[in-house]
């Protein structure tokens, strides 16, 4: 019953009426305050009050303990009840699928990984979801009427109808219809944008760029994504490719790019490329961890290979900066690992490429490098905020 | 007292009831229907008709023709009334400070351009603009109390706090505080954006850009410049300089630019740059007129300096698209009156170097390309429209 009810509320496209609003900012910010939801949803604070009092009463909302800055007694907020509904957020990664359960108060309740092939087709994607979710809410004896949503994180740009588009990481899905393909076996709302841009969601409501409405991701994984943040609200694009900056043409007579064109940002910084020339040196195959360990240590080769790469960054970044301008930058993917090895002549070559300098800016004004919270699962913990945002609604 | 009831709606910030809201949408919009109201403010239809029905009452609203599409009679439209308040729109211009007055139902009343010298400071364009309002108030017999706000559009970035930044075209402008310079003297509210962001407000009111809610205004002038629209906002950035397409860093050993960077897109694809290798084939002073005119006119050599301007800025533009991927590029400034000699290698060099390709996309998803339709006085009309939309207020 209580799923049924907060399915209406929260899935269904149609219902703009105050208390779906509510439920919305609930469900998008997890534990919030009367004052926080009236300022998010543009209700007055005592219409507000009234519609938490009806939801508290057929407990699809419960009374929590806010955060507090340590002073004084805890603040009282709401948060949706976590036993009225569960959502899913499965990313179809390279050779995984990784699937996290997370109740609607914004609990996680599982974190799996299944291994796959790497040229796993999509038919093969969906009977693994599909097993792997019933013996997951068998496991915690969830009932599966309860799941309101899934999210899928993609790699590569996803069209707005839901068609994965050429450039993805997996060749396999170029040209796939999230829709007719999930749909059918899933039989629930699905909700999907591409990694990065699912990367940045979870930053924004639970990492390093909580409290910000407007900042860049950039991720240097094997491949180089990022998204932009946009008053509070993820930049998709018109043909969903927006955050692409791996493939910004930094020498249109450079070496050719996987993407088709040459010259490419992510030739220079990727994990790939770094791992490529680590290889080289070693005489041996090796990881990112390895190398990142090495720099560490004392290794200068290795050390070198991530200044370089933070500098070639900071370039791309600086045209970032130009043309858009955020407030915080958070850097995330596996070479953020890094840290500072990494970011140090990042943000000098940033300083040196970009239009606008430090001295021209006051200290609130000039922007925050980060490196971001969840270098490993951003991307999935993301497609679970599709569910809770409601962002990238499929069907 | 029309004004007055209006200026409570219109400019105070604290207010956001719904009458509010429907007056800001009328502000916003010009003539629009009451389905559009309720989609715009995301009030019920009932209450909008409500409110419009009181509005009408106290002459604040008037019920006009919509355009329609020819078929059928025309439908009925709202509209502010254009006797309840006035606004100015102000170009901070190179050698002169153009002011247009419209009324709150978008009718242009009046547009002068005042001429001033190159370097004049910011005492002297108080001056020159209190004059030349009182003037222009009393010529067309209206009251000076009507006029609701004025709107500023400066070259260069404006940081939030409505100080002018250092990159500004106005040397003498640089530092300059626009709230204390203007509001002791105007004694109005003010409004301010940058001259690219106001053209960007401009053609999505009135110009090339009605209807579409993301798009990228790029701006080919003296200097180049230009604005993200996003979810039908104007991007301004953390420190105001968002958009600023000219200093993207396309080559970091490139010639030193105006701005202390090296190889910046201005650098090859401005008007500036064009008249210069104009001004050496001829061996005399020319225009930007003369040298459209004689490209189009069968001279081969401007001919090439058009088309190589308008490689240079595709390849500016396949970043812009691999980054933001917009709907529609918006193609304005002097340079853009050239038409397609400018416009299709812009368009065959933006294909090659951007990610997405034409083939990868349906029709719909594939970007746009069109001149703007205020190439004169985009920014000025766009200053109206900070004051009409209620954007980028100071005081």
């Amino acid at each position: 019953m209580q799923s049924e009810g907060l399915r209406g509320l929260l899935i269904e496209r149609e219902t703009d009426s105050p208390v779906a609003r509510v439920v919305r900012a609930l469900s998008g910010h997890g534990a919030v305050s009367t004052a926080q939801i009236a300022r998010t949803t543009g209700l007055a604070r005592s219409t507000v009050s009234t519609i938490l009092t009806d939801l508290r009463r057929s407990s699809l909302v419960i009374e929590v303990e806010a955060r507090s800055l340590g002073i004084g007694r805890p603040a009282l907020a709401h948060s949706l009840n976590p036993e009225a509904g569960t959502c899913a957020g499965i990313l179809l990664g390279l050779g995984e699928i990784r699937i996290i359960l997370a109740d609607v108060a914004h609990n996680v309740i599982s974190d799996v990984s299944i291994p796959v092939e790497r040229d796993y087709a999509p038919e093969r994607a969906t009977r693994v979801i599909k097993h792997t979710l019933g013996s997951l809410y068998r496991e915690h004896s969830l009932p599966l009427a309860g799941l309101l949503g899934v999210g899928l994180a993609v790699s590569g740009p996803l069209a707005p109808d839901g068609r994965i588009m050429r450039a993805s990481m997996l060749p396999t899905w170029g040209g796939v219809d999230l829709k007719s393909t999930f749909q059918p076996l899933l039989e629930k709302p699905i909700f999907a944008d591409n990694e990065s841009n699912c990367a940045a969601l979870a930053e924004m409501m639970w990492g390093a760029a909580v409290g910000s409405d407007d900042f860049v991701l950039f991720k240097l994984d094997l491949g180089v994504g990022g998204a932009i943040v946009a008053n509070g609200r993820v930049l998709t694009g018109a043909a969903g490719s927006a955050g692409e900056f791996g493939h910004m043409t930094l020498d249109p007579h450079g070496e050719l790019c996987r993407c088709g064109n040459r010259g490419c940002l992510e030739l220079s910084v990727s994990a790939a490329a770094v791992l490529g020339l680590a290889e080289r040196r070693l005489g041996r195959a090796t990881t990112l961890p390895e190398v990142i360990r090495g720099a560490q240590t004392g290794d200068v080769g290795f050390r070198r290979l991530l200044q370089d790469a933070g500098e070639a960054a900071g370039r791309g970044l600086g045209i970032i900066g130009t043309i858009v301008n955020p407030g915080l930058f958070v850097i995330s993917g596996g070479l953020a690992a890094a840290g500072e090895i990494l970011l140090e002549p990042l943000r000098a070559s940033y300083e040196k490429h970009t239009l606008v300098k430090r001295d021209d800016l006051d200290e609130a004004q000039a922007p925050r490098f980060t490196v971001g919270r969840f270098l490993d699962n951003d991307s999935c913990m993301g497609a679970v905020g599709l569910v809770l945002r409601h962002h990238g609604r499929l069907v």
